[in-house]
């Protein structure tokens, strides 16, 4: 079967969590708004679907994944479903909702990274809101940030199975979404992350298994993987890091 | 089998999803936190499982549900868990996805609400960044709070097989959370939601439909609902909501 796969095509975003788990599962997928208009790709086929009035279960947001008759939005119910059909989870009823749970909480993290720039409302431009965000980001990188690393280098440091992984021996879904969170405040807060990683050897040691796997660093390299940049979450604003 | 809930016992908050859930259900369950803290409950038992250093998987924060011998943590998943158990939620698996995506939407605009009382720091005091948070009061009031309750409007308005319901025309625990939306904003949000809700009638009838409820409407008018207050998710300021 092959996927349909709906985010904004200029981004990473909440999407990307989604995109890794593709490419780590070898999946057979169609990026649809990043493929050309004319060949039904592009931002207006994502619109259609988004506005189409005849869907008795519309998404509310991009990303979302049609999957055969369905479709599926939200990250975390969407690595929910690819995680069971592609190995990236446990097979146990147990270990699934482990592995769920895990990605609610990449799933609030993510939402607070966004916040750092947008803490009063999405749709204003950064510019509008610099003075919040400045106060934002400085409480993140002070208290959040390292809650929620220090979260799962403790829930690395109690897998006993495995180096480099959140759950067991094997890749799975969270690990592809720890090495999105690590990659990605490195790009937004270099210098901040230049010390806070210290403090979090085994989130970094996941994030350089991901980086080495043979699929994963395939599509990191390829023209497929966007490269971060001021509109996604992960943004990098000088006056957002810590000072030198 | 009896569940043990841990959450704050002070508040609605994230949790009171999940109470509402075991209610409607009639689930036989504790509210650990709840109990007298001679008899093993309060917060510190609470904090005793949030710090306890042998769990492979501990929870990010409550709420979280022991059912067995497992720790269920994060809102969604554990009615994704107790929907499924307990005929709160569609049979098929195609449903209980959906339900489940309702939900993760529910937890996102939960969350948004949230944030305009503390946009800049969860940790802070709301005094602390009043200013801030009258700004982000008047986006979600103008945009937001249409954008998410327009969202369950649509839904209910394409749901053709049941009025006051999102799914079917059953009760689901998403329909809860609906409830748990609306009753809210129109404690936080008086003046505001006088004008807003007119907008959204499907909506309040899925309100009426649950308060109507024979179990939901016996919790609500027991010393088991807490009442909303100004810790919670939910608060009344004054000053955030709409003028008169």
């Amino acid at each position: 079967m092959q996927y349909r796969f709906y985010y904004w095509p200029m981004i990473q975003g909440r999407g990307e969590y989604v995109r890794l788990a593709l490419e780590a599962a070898g999946a057979d997928y169609v990026d649809v708004a990043r493929e050309p208009e004319q060949s039904g790709g592009g931002i207006p086929e994502l619109l259609k679907v988004m506005q189409s009035g005849d869907d008795e279960r519309p998404p509310f947001a991009p990303p979302f994944l049609k999957a055969g008759k369905h479709f599926i939005s939200h990250t975390p119910a969407i690595l929910l479903y690819l995680g069971e059909r592609h190995r990236l989870a446990p097979s146990s009823e147990a270990g699934k909702m482990w592995a769920h749970q895990l990605q609610l909480s990449i799933t609030d993290f993510d939402k607070e990274i966004h916040d750092t720039h947008h803490p009063i409302a999405s749709q204003l431009y950064y510019e509008d809101q610099k003075k919040e965000a400045k106060a934002r980001a400085g409480d993140f990188l002070e208290f959040r940030a390292p809650k929620n690393l220090g979260y799962f280098e403790k829930v690395l440091e109690r897998n006993k199975s495995g180096d480099g992984h959140l759950i067991g021996k094997r890749l799975t879904y969270p690990d592809l979404s720890l090495f999105q969170i690590v990659a990605g405040l490195r790009y937004a807060f270099p210098k901040a992350m230049r010390k806070l990683e210290k403090k979090y050897p085994r989130c970094v040691a996941v994030h350089d298994e991901v980086a080495a796997h043979r699929r994963v660093s395939a599509y990191l390299a390829s023209e497929r993987r966007i490269a971060f940049n001021e509109m996604g979450v992960f943004r990098h604003y000088e006056e957002l890091d810590a000072r030198g």
